[in-house]
């Protein structure tokens, strides 16, 4: 699209007037008009142009306007939009087939949504059917998105004026840094937060609990990093109890941490367990087409062989979506996009950031893996105390004014670039978080 | 996409062996495979032609593949595929335009959303927290959609097994050819389901009360179109008791009645009377990229001017989709796609469906509007009793096999082309149904 300020301005003139935006006071908008983008980068119609190390909402993981996501959604376009659910297309076969041959062979049955939160609303279904049983248990730091029973399973603030599902228990996961536990060291974290949840899970009742619905790597939360131990824990809390262990990986899948899923991540899973249920959305396609969906054991497919599945959605499969997922899938493989990210995340941004660390005192933690990461910034290093919304406000004009895109939540940035970041952009965004710490730190 | 058997088997192969399907037993599924399609026909690889009078799930409002629409969603893809919510972009605030346009000035902004069930869901939210209340009143033959609340606010079998949202109440709205009221016409059937109504308000408690949501005309629940008096009385008691009044037009708007909305239909609604949410999806951009929304008067908007909204999704206004809304509003408009879907039904449609309801007794009500139709379809015309699957299996292979694509539900089948139907095209499939009835009334 061409760039002229008069169409920036026309674009934020309708939003202003006429979009309702998510999680937000209105009147008090002021957003960003994105004109354009392309692999790690957006602009608006000024020609000011941003490094985008937000990944939009974590999502666009193969980054900006792929070549080979957009030509596959054209030729998709050119031959099917769109058709119900109920028949049969070969590109929704095509896209089931690969997500499933990453997901490995326990898995046999993918079932498409249009995002992340109503892949969780179908997988706690599922869930709940095939146990009998009515329970959610899932993490106080965590997002499972904005319907129904997801809005509910998440367990931030945005859970709490959106309580009208039953049902859902809340625990609290590990986090080494802000821990709930009293605990000295990562092992205790994790050994302490299995006591809690397995402590939880008898007082709540093993016999009414369907589901652990847990992010593999809480996301929004502030990238919290299972402790040695904590899955395989979890896993074996599941087994123990006949519960459906659900891994929502719709921020973590797909690349983020530097393999297709974060369970398969050495680092974060070292024994190598495995789910019930996957979740996923964003990465998958990296957002070009809204889709989601539930990976599927064969036990838990065909415990609905002869009895109905009592949920589906007009867009479930979606073709248009599904040509996205194919093309997504292939480019990342034959790019090796996963591969980079994993790399670029050890050898680069991971010591980069931790140089940061070192050099800020604001910088509370660092903590992170592939394209993953998050800065913890404390007002006071000792008592660990949140930096507060003005600070934040501070930080984030001085990173977009140098022309950086941050992710910023609560009192962290979020370091999430797309999969396919090089070495130089990450130099590049590494020099103005520098700045920016360091102008921070000054005033 | 070339016609090819093998193509045809491979995507028939991958769908069984690793695709979930929605609302059904998995393993006697038998889909047909839909290759391409274009305006209202859909072919398989074997290059089996079918007039496609399902629309889908009633979504394919401007067609299959319109060339416009298209060209609109490669336009988009080539600038700009997908951005944050958070982030302002032309072609969402122009999409938000141009669908308040046709909604009326009562109507100040869009909230976007997936589909249809997430846009029931951020609409419940939105009048549960303006009036401070709980309660969501809807009518037991209706369907929302999928998620939380979304599935318990519908009112038919696929409620059931989903029940863990709570404050949802439901109603009998009016339908005289099957009355719950005792009524013996259509005037009576409205009084008294408005009766039926308010009593359900006053034993509720109006104070707990924040929604009535109903579908303007209940689509999948039997395209029961409202009797005279019916909305313009469920305004009047949403007013009194302070409830706000949501519109799921998810199905019924966009054209499907011959007019943008079914709300503006004067058949339906000669009073005039407006809702004060509407819920979109389906028809907007007839399904081409998934996209739904809620339409929201400036009383409303303004509630949230300084009041954070708790609701939001990771592809809210997402360009691609938006990209398609403009394209598909700008192609109904320029090509009176809208006035074709009228006159059709009016002139076409409903008298050759009349004319085939004298013929056949298995028809015991005909009953729509534009393109929305339903064949009440029963073993006994006397007691109205319904046909059962079996038959219904009957008839729906006597019309596949004459290259017809059904919509059927329960015991009825749907007639719900494309709103660009052609009178040819009409003429066509009444010659079919009229030989599949000739040949099941023959049996
Ligand atoms: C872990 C996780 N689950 C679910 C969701 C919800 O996804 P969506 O916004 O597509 O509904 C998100 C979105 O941020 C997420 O991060
Ligand atoms: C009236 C109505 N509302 C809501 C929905 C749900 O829409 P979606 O399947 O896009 O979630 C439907 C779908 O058929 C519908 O007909």
């Amino acid at each position: 699209m061409e760039l002229d300020a008069e169409l920036g301005e026309r674009a934020h003139d309708l939003d202003r007037a006429h979009v309702f935006h998510s999680w937000s006071a209105q009147a008090s908008l002021d957003p960003m008009v994105i004109a354009g983008a392309a692999g790690c980068e957006v602009w608006d119609f000024d020609g000011n142009r941003y490094l985008d190390f937000s990944s939009q909402l974590v999502n666009t993981n193969i980054g900006h306007q792929h070549p080979k996501v957009i030509a596959g959604i054209k030729a998709q376009a050119d031959v099917l939009a769109t058709v119900a659910p109920a028949h049969a297309n070969l590109t929704r076969g095509e896209a089931a087939s690969r997500i499933l041959a990453r997901a490995g062979d326990e898995f046999s049955k993918v079932f498409f949504t249009n995002g992340g939160a109503d892949a969780n609303e179908n997988a706690v279904r599922m869930a709940r059917l095939v146990t009998g049983r009515d329970k959610v248990l899932s993490m106080y730091r965590s997002y499972h998105g904005n319907t129904g029973a997801a809005i509910v399973a998440t367990g931030d603030w945005r859970r709490v004026p959106n309580e009208y599902a039953r049902g859902h228990v809340h625990f609290f996961g590990p986090f080494a840094y802000r821990s709930e536990f009293w605990s000295d060291s990562p092992e205790q974290e994790s050994e302490r937060a299995l006591h809690h949840l397995e402590r939880v899970i008898q007082a709540e009742g093993p016999a009414g609990i369907a589901a652990i619905l847990i992010e593999t790597v809480p996301g929004t939360a502030g990238v919290l990093l299972p402790p040695p131990g904590y899955l395989a824990g979890v896993r074996a809390l599941a087994d123990k109890y006949g519960i459906v262990l659900i891994f929502d990986e719709v921020m973590a899948g797909f690349g983020r941490t530097g393999d297709w899923f974060a369970f398969q991540n050495p680092e974060l899973n070292p024994e190598g367990v495995v789910p019930d249920l996957i979740t996923f959305a964003k990465g998958v396609n990296s957002g070009y087409v809204p889709a989601g969906g539930v990976i599927i054991p064969a036990w838990i497919a065909e415990a609905f062989d002869d009895t109905v599945f009592p949920g589906g959605l007009t867009y479930s499969g979606h073709p248009l979506a599904m040509g996205s997922i194919v093309a997504t899938l292939d480019a990342m493989a034959e790019e090796g996009i996963v591969e980079n990210a994993a790399r670029v995340g050890r050898d680069v941004i991971g010591p980069g950031l931790r140089a940061l660390g070192e050099k800020y005192d604001v910088i509370g933690e660092v903590r992170g893996v592939g394209v993953f990461w998050a800065l913890d910034l404390v007002a006071d290093p000792v008592t660990r105390s949140p930096i507060g919304p003005a600070e934040m406000a501070t930080l984030k004009k001085a990173l977009l004014s140098r022309g950086l895109l941050p992710f910023a939540a609560d009192n962290r940035i979020h370091v999430v670039p797309p999969c396919i970041v090089t070495d130089a952009e990450v130099e590049r965004a590494l020099a103005i978080y520098d700045e920016a710490f360091a102008e921070y730190s000054a005033r």
